[in-house]
């Protein structure tokens, strides 16, 4: 994910796109593999799309979308792909249903896409989203990104993963030979650990995930064995 | 700045450390260029830590820090500078006053640091940084992670900004004329333009930053000047 944000750079808004996203595709069975918030700027942008698009399956990138001076994200994505800018008809013509009067150049600019793009959209199309090569051009105001992402579930699902947690009143460094151990027995394991430092009622989270149900569960019995005599406070399955 | 988190690109955490880092290198006068989320994996963390810190002034990193075989930052980091891994004495000596009884393997993890590393402390020296070349290595744990960068708050002051916001009740495609012709009177002018959804008082909160207080001023005064009739709601110096 590629988020263009003079605004989240400089501290005035916090990024709350990324975070949805990362839900969203979880979900989906689909993993997240970069985020970076890049500013705006036309170069920066061209380089860190084409560099995404190459490295991975699927890049999105959130913001720069809009009529003013500021949304420079079409043109960047059409340099990234060495494409002109050209106005999409099916933009124009639901802008022409949505606004009074004539369209103006601000208004046109929201019709913009690099040549050879295409509209993705769910069966009300009430929110066509942008999509070039393997890159879905999405806007950051809040609100439309859910609404877009919303739409595009469908093709992006893929295979879930499997979460189970323990909770311990250990620290860290009691229960690390443990995680050890079983890391060597269960080596395709992720296992996370989390320690919370405020009062709350545990020490330490951890995390274990796989997209293989049996596996986990496995990990999680052979993990619990090992953690040191009554640590354990809970268990979520 | 470079966050470590499959807890945050699996959505199960959202990242607060970035925002707060951005809010405070803001205050202190310091661009922030890029925020980038990557996985933990050590090969990941060399490449982007070593890419970082030859592109950028100052890198920071986030997370990954501790006695566990998640918290691998700091052989990473050691790898991106072509360092050995090594026992820092200070931070042992540290260890030792917190830690009851004798250090264990996983407690001298914590002493871990790229071989040439300083510490870099404020005057409590409660908690010190480790910092490599032009990098700050912090913990992801957010209480750790802000009072470690509010210990380094008089290494990076730089020059402050000036910011000043306009609220209008017009759409973003009217506006768009004007700020075309503020941006053409003043080309130095940070002008961003941030439009809501929601029903909130106003439509677009326009934010107009520079270094130069009066240069500032003068755009403030040259784009109020230029905005449609009545579109003004408030202006925030």
């Amino acid at each position: 994910m590629v988020v263009i944000g003079n605004e989240i750079l400089s501290g005035k808004v916090v990024d709350g796109n990324s975070g949805l996203l990362a839900r969203e595709l979880r979900e989906l069975g689909v993993s997240l593999d970069r985020v970076v918030v890049i500013p705006d700027d036309t170069e920066t942008i061209a380089d860190t799309v084409a560099r995404y698009s190459a490295e991975f399956d699927v890049v999105f990138t959130s913001g720069g979308v809009g009529p003013t001076h500021d949304d420079i994200t079409i043109g960047a994505v059409a340099i990234a792909f060495d494409r002109e800018v050209v106005i999409h008809p099916e933009l124009r013509r639901l802008l022409d249903g949505w606004i009074d009067g004539d369209l103006t150049p601000a208004h046109l600019k929201m019709a913009e896409v690099p040549a050879g793009a295409e509209l993705v959209a769910d069966e009300h199309f009430r929110f066509p989203t942008v999509m070039i090569e393997n890159v879905y051009v999405l806007p950051g105001i809040p609100e439309i990104f859910k609404a877009k992402v919303a739409g595009l579930r469908d093709r992006l699902r893929g295979q879930p993963w499997y979460l189970r947690q323990i909770y311990v009143s250990s620290d860290e460094a009691a229960i690390a030979p443990s995680l050890d151990a079983t890391l060597e027995a269960f080596s395709e394991l992720l296992l996370g650990s989390y320690p919370r430092l405020d009062r709350s009622e545990y020490s330490v989270k951890l995390t274990l995930e796989s997209r293989d149900e049996q596996y986990v569960d496995a990990a999680l019995d052979d993990l619990v064995g090992r953690l040191p005599a009554g640590s354990v406070l809970r268990v979520e399955r």
